[in-house]
């Protein structure tokens, strides 16, 4: 195949010849093709573009490349990453590939950065010798965002290249094979899309609006926000588990199809199953309780969750990936809590000590304070709560729920007197929890249920739950629920359950207010709301 | 709360009396509660169970508990796993939590089986200093799959007890709190649960059937041979993503609710969606893809896929869990199936090393041989499979699909000539895989796919992918596709695309061949098929 006859410089005679024959081969393979297909529009891209290199002589120009893995292997021919390009490279002949960042053509010179990932180098091509006219001009040519493989020599820089992540060196290229070529007209241009929100305004220089942002979010994701922030969050999960494994938790997997609706119906999605109708789970919990009912003893599942809630908020998807757990206790609901923020705080850890990277990159566009937490985590009383929000002028009842702002404002209030964003409300009313909720023992009014919070919002909901069924038959007709849907559930109960609590995590939500984020979109790498199914 | 009252021997008066007071303020307390629920008929089961021990002289006798986490803590009743029940614990004075196995009362004697996940020790109460006569009428009455607590006496044993996990000692019991009461009549017993098949029939004796199990699940799942099968499926899911993270990859979460049906539209379950519908994804692929695109190189998830197909065989679920993989490549896609393959290895080794006690546990009941695997993989090309067959005497055409008896046949052949389990089945014809396939370069007739198998059934189908939006569209056409419905996923490649393979893994077929199950409703904890929507 073509191309593995482009390849070693000086040898170009025996390429030409290597190159006749391939031509007769592909011209056979190309009739015998077109034959077995039957149609003769259509002409295979990949023989297109292997007969129609933009030049002859590699060493001195670009070849566009096709890359369907034809037997050519190039053990010969590592790739170095952008990363790794640093002083301790120079003088040294390489292979990189990266994507054209930008281009910029001046005379005989063509600068481009090359960009892979978070990570950015200067290439610079010169007519001279390593390059021909005709060859920045193919360079000059090429269009932001093509995959280019370059060969050339790590030159060390007198001055740091300031608008680069890797600022002492640069590129002096010697031959270009195009491996992915983007269209010309981008929908979004990549400075734009990490340019701090101030910033354009004042400069009167263009920011891309978050529809524009995730309706091409191919594009959106290569920035180097994005990039950092869904490597961030892939350790959120991975420090999750990890944390959870090591203290003799099970990963479950739960199904999301089911045939009720657990929670009382509002906000279920229905689906059309064969002859039938079925629902997108909620949350895991009833799935949950079940493994505790068998035994497992300290569970987690990662999954979907699904809510129809019409809900366009900052802070609500209608489908989010859900950190479950759930946990059987010896003798108290805090041994559940201690657990859960025990691996909360491994998270927190987990995240400064490894990627400062990410975080720092994440706030150039998006400045916040770093996340402060408490070892042992900070745990008050949902009184205490209400005490320090009437305290700061706020009217609410013993048993009314918290509203958004009011959540906020405690977060700002527990930040000034302890010094933390994470905190856990405990003891929440009985009356403002689903129907079960264990409730305290000491006080009717109160139940063994909690929140926790990262920056004054919402990051968790859970509880001790009714491991009874007779209790639990009794708190769900309190609560005006249909003892038929939810027979299921209660029967779980009937042969021996140990008492549990647990409770579910909003990854998108814990990533966006780690980062002092102000959007779960950001967190989300394909966002589901009422008004966006795509892409 | 009477709990805590009822804990210290030679302690009755104290708790007689802080019992009158504890009585006199649960009453009270009762009676705000009632007061506030006005609901006269919701008595709490708390208080009622509270006030009704089954005896007041702790010491000698049993007693109900309900664990509502009242204020009562025990750092002192550390509890000891059943499965840490050793010979060096002789004559040590223990607690342990468990479930009532068996029951059996003789005389003047009570024996228990107490049972906690795979683990199984003896205890014995007999009516003499440590119980009363009651105290043994108490635990003989004491349903099966109950929750107790005992405290106990290590004691060893003489004859090993073959019939338990712990074999070395017994307990001789001087306490038994009741934690969790079962209902007495179980929907199945444990036993039976476990019984090979086989000898169920010869010896008369009740198997439970695949339906009666899944009905009933909550009780199945406790099984020795679920929590075996369950584990080690926790462990395949831990061993697939520390390899892949080790190897660089980012773990990526997918939407499971999409706009339009990626693959044709068959198959597909259709969502309600506010105003409008939606499908769920039948695989993550669209979306891996777009990550390659959007330059993280190398991404897995491990999520839910739905198949709406009227499919009722042992190895079809309507919704199971996907392990995918996506990844670019430098030069040749057999990077990527190296990356497959050395994944899956280090499964099947970490398998053997870290589960094999739950690999020895299934085997009990569902007897298989030991995994087998090369290193490095077997790859071998369509065409010889299909010489294979030919030589097996099968009849079939060069561009012909794999029937499911051939593939089984096919393992069989492999296994005889090389001696594997898991092998690579690479090339397959371009005419049977979907369009998004690249062809393959030196032969139109091939592809640049694979599938993999365990024990002769597949396990994984991938390929590499087209990356480039014109010839993709070609391709799509050829298929017959409306171009109109697949323009987004078209689109995605359209600003440069890496060359890029991967391919989806389901999970419980991993766990249901690794072990040589037979049927994958085994291996799915809640599994869905068209007849299944429950529990």
């Amino acid at each position: 195949c073509v191309v593995s006859s482009c390849f070693r410089a000086g040898e170009e005679e025996q390429q030409a010849q290597s190159k006749k024959a391939l031509k007769k081969q592909q011209k056979e393979a190309e009739k015998a093709a077109k034959k077995a297909e039957k149609q003769a529009k259509l002409v295979s891209v990949r023989q297109e573009t292997q007969t129609l290199p933009m030049a002859h002589h590699c060493r001195m120009e670009g070849f566009l490349l096709f890359y369907n893995s034809c037997d050519y292997k190039s053990a010969d021919r590592a790739l170095v990453r952008v990363q790794d390009l640093t002083p301790e490279k120079a003088e040294q002949q390489i292979w990189v590939r990266a994507r054209i960042h930008t281009s910029r053509a001046k005379g005989k010179q063509c600068f481009l950065v090359l960009r892979h990932q978070q990570f950015t180098v200067q290439a610079l091509l010169a007519v001279g010798d390593c390059a021909s006219k005709q060859m920045v001009k193919f360079a000059a040519n090429l269009t932001k965002e093509s995959i280019i493989d370059v060969e050339a020599v790590v030159k060390k820089v007198e001055q740091k290249i300031e608008s680069c992540s890797q600022q002492d060196v640069e590129l002096h290229v010697e031959r270009i094979f195009v491996i992915s070529q983007s269209e010309a007209r981008l929908p979004l241009q990549l400075e734009d899309a990490v340019r701090p929100e101030g910033e354009g305004d004042e400069e009167g220089r263009a920011t891309v609006n978050q529809d524009t942002r995730l309706d091409n979010r191919v594009i959106d994701l290569r920035t180097t926000t994005s990039q950092s922030i869904f490597r961030l969050q892939s350790g959120v999960c991975q420090l999750f588990r990890d944390t959870l494994i090591n203290k003799g938790f099970v990963e479950i997997q739960t199904p999301k199809i089911i045939s009720a609706a657990s929670e009382g119906g509002a906000n279920v999605f229905t689906v059309s199953y064969f002859k039938t109708s079925a629902y997108l789970a909620q949350s895991p919990q009833l799935y949950k309780q079940m493994c505790i009912c068998a035994d497992f003893d300290k569970v987690f599942c990662v999954g979907p969750v699904f809510r129809a809630e019409d809900s366009n908020t900052h802070r609500h998807l209608t489908e989010f990936v859900g950190l479950d757990i759930e946990m059987a206790f010896n003798y108290h609901y805090h041994e559940v809590i201690d657990s859960i923020t025990d691996t909360m705080v491994q998270i927190f850890k987990g995240l400064r000590d490894r990627f400062q990277t990410e975080i720092q990159t994440v706030n150039k566009q998006y400045p916040s304070e770093p996340f402060k937490f408490l070892e042992p985590t900070l745990r008050l009383e949902y009184k205490e709560a209400v005490a320090m929000l009437r305290a700061a002028g706020v009217e609410m009842g013993d048993e009314e729920d918290l509203s958004t702002p009011n959540e906020k404002l405690l977060g700002r209030l527990v930040k000034e007197k302890y010094d933390t964003d994470f905190y856990v409300l405990d003891k929440y009313p009985l009356a403002v929890r689903p129907f079960y909720t264990m409730p305290d023992p000491n006080n009717p009014k109160y139940s063994n249920s909690y929140d926790m919070f990262m920056r004054g919002e919402e990051i968790l909901s859970g509880a001790q739950r009714v491991h009874d069924a007779q209790l639990l038959t009794e708190r769900a007709m309190h609560h005006g629920i249909d003892l038929e849907k939810i027979k299921a559930y209660i029967d779980s109960f009937r042969y021996g359950a140990p008492p549990h609590a647990g409770g579910g995590i909003g990854l998108e939500r814990v990533t966006m207010l780690y980062l002092g984020l102000h959007n779960v979109r950001q967190t989300s790498m394909f966002p589901r709301d009422p008004k966006r199914l795509t892409p």
